[in-house]
């Protein structure tokens, strides 16, 4: 650390990471640089609700200098990383530019990943930033749209048909969500299709739903998503994805929009610190956190793997990364104020929940099983809670009365034009 | 009109025209298809709150088909209409196909007009559509994300520096807004740029803002853009728009961001019907807004020019477009029942309003003439009454009382990457 002037400390990545550990510096004397490729944190739980049209993306982002414009050691940046030079300790950027830095903090966090089949991406978008929403909202709501001009009736099926693959939590959000729509938001304004018709399935290799959670959670939960209209195939993986549908097994099942919920893989950036990854390509962190060897560099969030002492691999959820966040500006205060490092980091299961339809959820705490509606109002009132800003609370409360006594979406606009380039940047669509 | 089955009656355009005869032909036994390129109904007055990142697209949209989806003679269809075949009464769409009518009224509206000076498009963006405010609010933001980044001094100011080009509703309330958030909302959140400096100028070729009231609210209006620090300039055209600013008469202007609020022209459809049009392309229809000659194709909105008795043309807006939906309504019922039609369309000016800034506005209704705060709220209630939707109104009311309290402005997000290819689809920015 230098001693003539203040310690710089770069973080890349404006999201539950880097964020805590930003605003849990305030007040001291580092001279601190959030440097991120958006200028908004984004609160990913609620990322399947702008997908569904539920919520507008601003109600679920809040620009990074509104949060931190107060602090006084903390200097925003827009901007993308896309190279960390260790031995300079410098970061490049993707404009040309370079950082220096004294101690680095990477939460770049995690991106969709296809298990090595990676061609299968552009038929299966997944769920990761606003801009990922968008273009699902679209791709959901234009498949009603293609369906109702379609004349052949094996084509207009083949619209009707949604597919989610990965039954974590946002593939059941995503599913549950989907369900919902087709047979009651969209009951009525369609004069070719019955929108209630569309099939969604959810498609999950592992034994059950929601793996996370007990197993009597996961069943209540799969009877939910049942109850709604989802068929749910579990057990099985899906072994190819096209176009026109894909392969569940052996058994080719049509259907023009695919989502994919089932994994995610570490940011690239990861690959150019140039020290171990596990599989998915995360950061082997010390228990501090740290990249071994170089203790002014920590990784935290989704792009950090960690095995703590009872064998247990910290998850890649919200709560996690922000105490991650957490620990890393505990850390550094220590060494600023040269006092002892804190213990090694220790993830606190808070809880689990996930939400399935309109009112009903499922919440794990400790010994505490909740389902159905009562685990719903829970799961309402954490997220509300946890979202940034006053406003989108507001926000997002007022949407959720509002689809509590009717079934409407507030959010059901398809940007850009419904045929050729679309205007998302992504490829044009048949 | 055919005998043996229901007349087939197109809409082209689910704007305040198409979709207020739509409503207005409830109940009848006609088959009304209502063709739109977006799936949604715009309420254009409020586009500006987009572009400066106040409200969310979807606060000021409904979807077409929630709207109609209970009026049951009536099919809503998301598609392009190309060209008009008058004398097959056909209209043939983008994707190929055609569609018949019995009866057609054409209200596409209106777009983007240069005066001969198309090349000045991609460097003075308008604002129309949802996607037009979706990219001016990315602009918006960018600029003063470039002007923070940027080490050289004129260049930053470059950045720092706006045009509003055209200085009627739209542009003025462009221009305070823009002002107003430069002033206060953004302070305090940059470390590299005083937002506060930025320059916003509203600049005009007739001799006085807001042209369409009376002078001494124009006068009022302009003392309250001065007031928030905007720069006017009356009676000076724009000559000429490039990337790096504009030539006002005989200077160039370093400004980095230019919006264009300052003219109009039908759509390109108008010219696909045969008939004569005025010198803004749009369609100079009957007294009864039909085309000459044509009696079973109207006219509707901003693409009809009609010239009335007392001479006054009916301007381009929002009321207008309502009042000539509800009278082709009127015209089309009176012929289902072999009724005499209606007398010529008339427009009945129920009043003007603007706003300039967060609580400043002027109305003009016959005798009344408010300006200031009072006007505001006129302004506010008026705005809201008129947006569709429950919902909507709820969450701009929302906004506003946030707004009110702090200036902040609850959609300051960017979409897409900062750097190399915009979201958008447009062209690539520097």
């Amino acid at each position: 650390m230098p001693h003539d002037r203040p310690p710089r400390l770069l973080i890349v990545g404006g999201g539950f990471a880097g964020l805590w550990a930003t605003r849990a510096l305030a007040g001291t004397k580092l001279r601190i640089t959030l440097i991120d490729r958006r200028n908004h944190h984004l609160f990913q739980p609620l990322l399947y609700q702008v997908a569904t049209a539920g919520l507008s993306a601003p109600d679920i982002a809040a620009p990074l200098r509104h949060i931190l414009g107060h602090q006084r050691n903390v200097e925003v940046r827009l901007g993308e990383v896309e190279a960390i030079d260790k031995h300079n300790r410098q970061v490049r950027l993707r404009d040309g530019g370079t950082l220096d830095y004294d101690l680095l903090l990477v939460a770049s966090g995690a991106t969709h990943a296809y298990f090595g089949n990676d061609q299968w991406a552009p038929h299966a978008p997944g769920l990761k930033t606003l801009d990922d929403a968008l273009a699902l909202r679209r791709r959901l709501l234009l498949a009603f749209e293609k369906a109702e001009a379609e004349p052949d009736p094996a084509k207009k099926a083949a619209w009707l048909s949604f597919a989610i693959v990965g039954a974590g939590p946002t593939g059941v959000e995503l599913a549950g969500t989907l369900a919902e729509i087709a047979r009651h938001t969209l009951r009525n304004e369609f004069r070719h299709i019955d929108p209630a018709s569309a099939k969604v399935r959810l498609v999950e290799a592992g034994p059950r739903v929601l793996s996370s959670f007990p197993e009597v959670l996961s069943l209540k939960a799969r009877r939910q998503l049942e109850r709604l209209g989802v068929e749910v195939h579990t057990g099985t993986p899906v072994t190819a994805i096209d176009a026109e549908g894909f392969h569940l097994g052996e058994n080719f099942i049509p259907a023009r929009t695919v989502v994919w919920a089932a994994g995610v893989a570490a940011s690239p950036l990861a690959r150019t610190l140039d020290t171990p990854l596990d599989r998915a390509g995360r950061v082997q962190v010390q228990p501090d956190l740290t990249v071994p060897g170089h203790p002014e560099i920590f990784v935290a969030g989704d792009l950090a793997a960690l095995v703590q002492a009872d064998g247990r691999p910290v998850p890649g959820v919200a709560p996690a990364a922000k105490q991650m966040g957490r620990y890393v500006a505990g850390v550094v205060r220590a060494r600023l104020q040269q006092r002892p490092p804190p213990p090694p980091f220790r993830y606190r299961d808070q809880g689990n929940l996930a939400t399935i339809g309109r009112m009903a959820a499922i919440v794990h705490m400790g010994r505490l099983k909740l389902s159905g509606l009562l685990a719903w109002w829970f799961w309402l009132a954490a997220h509300v809670f946890f979202l940034i800003g006053f406003r989108n609370r507001l926000v997002v409360l007022l949407n959720w009365a509002v689809a509590y006594w009717s079934y409407q979406r507030g959010a059901r606009i398809i940007f850009g034009d419904a045929d050729g380039e679309p205007r998302d940047g992504g490829p044009p669509r048949e």
